[in-house]
């Protein structure tokens, strides 16, 4: 081969990988895809005076509403009042309170009428008494069935197509990604391998209080809550269990805020995206007047903090994972 | 080259290259060495029936008389009264009881005698107030100068080398190394990196409380012990943190016991490890006896369940490893 033609060959060759390897298909091609790609080109780019190790490229990604769908609501609370009735079928004796009779009703605001007390009282029919691999067992067979009331789909593939994409070009580009919901962590385990490519060790969540079974040699589940991963407590999690401060935070929500005021405070370049919930016609509408999924504090202050606001409507050629 | 000194010089490369890639080259060719290689190479065959895929090798390790040495004390308390002792010299009126003065003198005993609610007042004069960022800076300019009252070495220079190459061999063959230590986790997480190659977010350790402080856009420690990571609390901080059960795991006191139960009692080969202190000469002599890491169910029950029991004397052909 000449070596003209070598050099045209590899001209091409180049330009087809580029082509082919657009990390971020189902983003069209608005500001918000750009001033991504341009982030995670720079940090990378070891000519850059962006440029960050990859050990401490770290990002971590809220999961109700930013990875997945969260109305009309939340995904595990459905799975909650679910396990709540089917014990209650069972065992009508264990219906001992207002929310508890209002929960197996699938009465959500009358559940929630008791408050947080309401709630607590659900988790602990729903969420304890049972080992961490039993719970786990059973939300894995609640997910291969339960389906969403509007869409029809199954909760598991409410995911977001475009997410899922930056996730894995953020690990192709040397990112480590990290969920840091509100969720419950043992409840997002199950699937967030499978459908995140984010491995057990990686997921930061809400959690009841767990105890160790010597008899059982297990880690069982208690009634309670020991932690509630949101708001002003998200970087309290990400401390306690990541120890950097995230260069690259994402979330959809006012729950969400803390988090990212504290990835953007730390030295050096960093990236903070909300996802707005702006699509009614293929996904969801809301934002300031939501009861799941609130968004003010973001709205407000994102833009001038600069944080990327993505317009669901306007910036994602694609929604769902399964479309 | 003819056909034969090929061979010959390919053989003899192989077996250089094998002589010289021993792993464990401060371990004696004992027992103890002999099995946990054939472990390491059993998991890592993919044609062996005891095969176990990377994203399950996960191998938990204690950090205080396992990973660096204890005696006499905690190296973690040594920090903290002499954090203590500069700040009463500096503002005496801070020692407002008891436990306070004697720690301020260095009485261990003394300040001890008021039980956890000294220790506890101790800790919250030298570990909380500031953000973790400044404790952590204040302890690395610590482990930068304080030398050990009979090594005369600097505390992070007393590291068991024959550990470090048992680290380093595991994540060569595809496992991930996690301390989980009754030790501080922010403590930790400025040595461990560096000194034993496990990053932040895979250090598992004993916490203050922290907040979020908006003001400051930083976490802040605040006195108390939000969790100590020690018996039957380490199986509840590595599900709650890893989601894994590890399949090897290693200790040296009975605070390890629950830990190495833990992840003895799962499916598929496993292996635990308890350091014995055996060797007065180059370390130190304890167990049953000693107040720090003091061991009795680990050497009563470890080798009936299976557990190797490295005796330091006479597996470890060096201990330091800086010697």
């Amino acid at each position: 081969m000449s070596p003209i033609s070598r050099i045209a060959l590899l001209t091409s060759v180049l330009f087809a990988t580029s082509a082919l390897s657009d990390p971020l298909p189902s983003w069209h091609d608005t500001e918000a895809k750009s001033r991504i790609m341009s982030f995670v080109e720079s940090v990378t780019d070891p000519d850059s005076p962006d440029y960050v190790t990859p050990s401490a490229r770290i990002a971590t990604f809220d999961n109700d509403g930013t990875l997945w769908a969260e109305q009309p609501v939340y995904f595990q609370l459905v799975y909650a009042l679910d396990r709540l009735r089917s014990k209650a079928e069972a065992d009508p004796s264990i219906l001992t309170s207002d929310a508890l009779k209002a929960g197996a009703e699938g009465d959500i605001e009358g559940m929630l009428a008791s408050g947080i007390e309401g709630l607590k009282e659900v988790l602990a029919v729903s969420h304890s008494g049972m080992s961490v691999t039993e719970f786990q067992s059973d939300v894995r067979r609640w997910l291969a069935t339960a389906t969403h009331p509007e869409t029809g789909k199954l909760y598991g593939t409410m995911v977001y197509q475009p997410m899922l994409e930056l996730l894995a070009y953020l690990r192709a580009e040397g990112f480590q990604t990290w969920i840091a919901s509100g969720g419950g962590v043992h409840f997002l385990r199950t699937f967030a391998e499978e459908t995140y490519g984010i491995p057990p060790q990686q997921v930061l969540g809400s959690a009841t209080p767990t105890a160790y079974d010597a008899d059982r040699r297990d880690v069982l589940k208690l009634p309670g809550i020991a932690f509630i991963d949101d708001k002003a407590a998200k970087p309290v999690g990400i401390d306690s269990r990541i120890g950097h401060r995230p260069i690259f935070a994402a979330g959809n929500s006012d729950g969400d805020f803390q988090m990212i005021e504290y990835a953007m405070a730390g030295d050096g370049p960093r990236f903070a995206l909300i996802v707005h919930h702006t699509d009614a016609e293929r996904e969801f509408a809301y934002d300031r007047e939501s009861h799941v999924g609130r968004l003010v504090r973001g709205l407000d202050e994102g833009p001038e903090r600069g944080w990327l606001i993505v317009d669901m409507a306007n910036d994602w050629a694609r929604v769902w994972a399964d479309d």
